[in-house]
């Protein structure tokens, strides 16, 4: 079967490598070198790829996002009408992004920031110790990414919440939904994590009212999609004092321009859009495998809901 | 019963309640104010309490040292002779210490010195990334701290490997012991935890040899006692580029003097003894229990054992 793979370059060769290690008889083009393009039959494409191009490829049979999220899918003009899309659902993504919640709701929950100016400042000074039991958690999203977030924090011992469009039940975890379940949520908790796919319905979720509706000192942190946030309500939410401080890995525009705020604020934690971690030889199984379904006319797995918009 | 209670000063009313909250009808003095020392049955201490000070009380029945380590019980003149010394086994210590060790492992798993910096200078650049499955965590000691925090690490998909003075095993943890033990276990740990007891045997144990043996570019974490490192082989370990950085909770001295070189070294990550929490309403009960068992002529739980030293 003919692959087209189209990613960043500095890991197009390692997808290559690890696509080939699981089936050695996959006929890999590297984009742009498509050849002949009635002889692609399903393209690999990181989320950057224009879905008007792939409508070159006449016999086309699947497209493999390689990303969790697929708002890009949902923007004009979309995929190839009827070619199925498959989103990864990798255990090494989802482990990578528990990883980047984890590293900041800790951060926050024991006082880094506080302790890193202490020692600049040459300080030794034990803080009030904070109450695991009593930080709590509001998790925005129950998927994938977000139940295993809720999974590892249980084990912490923070009480959970966890929000999600649709009711979703989780062992542990206070579940909220709907659009009144979300305010109350929002009410209580003192570190919200949002890992929400980004739809018409969850765009600028976190704006002027829904932040105010944080308890007074609360931390945000957001890994899923700038999209979420009004990012200029964010600024003000932290300037005012309302909100403690933010940990942010995505933006709207991305990279996120020189002069944004965001940058030197002294209460922000940025990282590049780098929270979730692709790693191709932990990816490359579930590619092929969907690869082989397509050849053989079946759906492929986790393939992506249009109507629900993930 | 009466009970001495000696603490710092900004926690000593939130013990003496807590403890009240569980057994009112105790009868609690607070140092210094020790009232007849002839009525004085048991002593509840902080471990900078003189255990000189402590022979006054001449029908003294129990001592608590609140902690977890026990190393200053251990120097001359050591507690009153006869008189039994329970240490404190709290959930909530070794919950404060796994977030400790958790949020320091995922600072450097994470590259986030390096994201701190490049958010500072403006730079927007995603970092090759790091893979969980190929980061190796040694850990010194695999007592109640040294369990939970490898049990923890585990659970985010790190391998996982433990060294202690007696052969131990737990599910899922590559264990070592014995000086051999030692040795092979850190030529392969490319983050070392140190959570042991501070004894003869484990004084210094990481100096230049040991630290010699690590990976290079290999992280420490100390959150045991200061005693457990040679300072000076720490800062020549982390100069020469051996070590690619250090979290430190622990020191000798305490507090570390102005003008010791890991207040400002670049690598250094400092808390000032704030790793392991000790919350009053969580440690009452055992504190209780023990009180009570003692009048009753029973030995304390988790009493110290002189000849093992922990």
């Amino acid at each position: 079967m003919t692959i087209l793979l189209s990613t960043k370059a500095a890991t197009m060769e390692a997808w290559r490598d690890a696509l080939l290690a699981v089936d050695p008889a996959l006929d890999v083009r590297l984009f742009p070198d498509a050849g002949d393009p009635a002889g692609i039959e399903a393209a690999v494409c990181w989320t950057a790829h224009s879905m008007a191009e792939l409508r070159r490829y006449p016999n086309l049979k699947l497209i493999v996002s390689m990303g969790a999220g697929v708002d890009h899918l949902m923007r004009p003009p979309g995929p190839p009408p009827g070619i199925p899309v498959a989103r990864l659902v990798d255990t090494r993504l989802t482990q990578g992004m528990t990883e980047w919640v984890l590293l900041n709701v800790l951060r926050f929950h024991r006082q880094d920031g506080e302790y890193r100016a202490q020692q600049a400042a040459g300080i030794w000074n034990e803080l009030p110790a904070p109450d695991t039991a009593e930080r709590r958690i509001g998790i925005l999203g129950l998927g994938e990414l977000g139940g295993d977030a809720a999974r590892k924090l249980l084990a912490l011992g923070f009480p959970v919440m966890g929000w999600s469009r649709r009711p979703k039940s989780l062992p542990g975890v206070e579940a909220f939904d709907g659009p009144a379940g979300l305010d109350a949520m929002l009410a209580r908790s003192d570190i919200l994590v949002c890992l929400l796919p980004l739809t018409a319905d969850t765009r600028s979720v976190l704006n002027a009212r829904s932040l105010g509706l944080l308890p007074r000192g609360a931390f945000l942190l957001n890994a899923a999609r700038g999209g979420h946030v009004v990012q200029d309500d964010l600024l003000a939410a932290l300037d005012s004092g309302h909100l403690a401080g933010a940990a942010l890995d995505v933006f709207e525009p991305e990279p996120l321009p020189a002069s944004h705020g965001f940058w030197h604020h002294p209460k922000v934690i940025l990282t590049p859009h780098a929270a979730s971690i692709t790693i191709p030889r932990s990816a490359a199984p579930q590619v092929v495998e969907n690869i082989h379904r397509a050849r053989r006319g079946l759906p492929p797995n986790n393939q992506v809901d249009f109507t629900a918009g993930y």
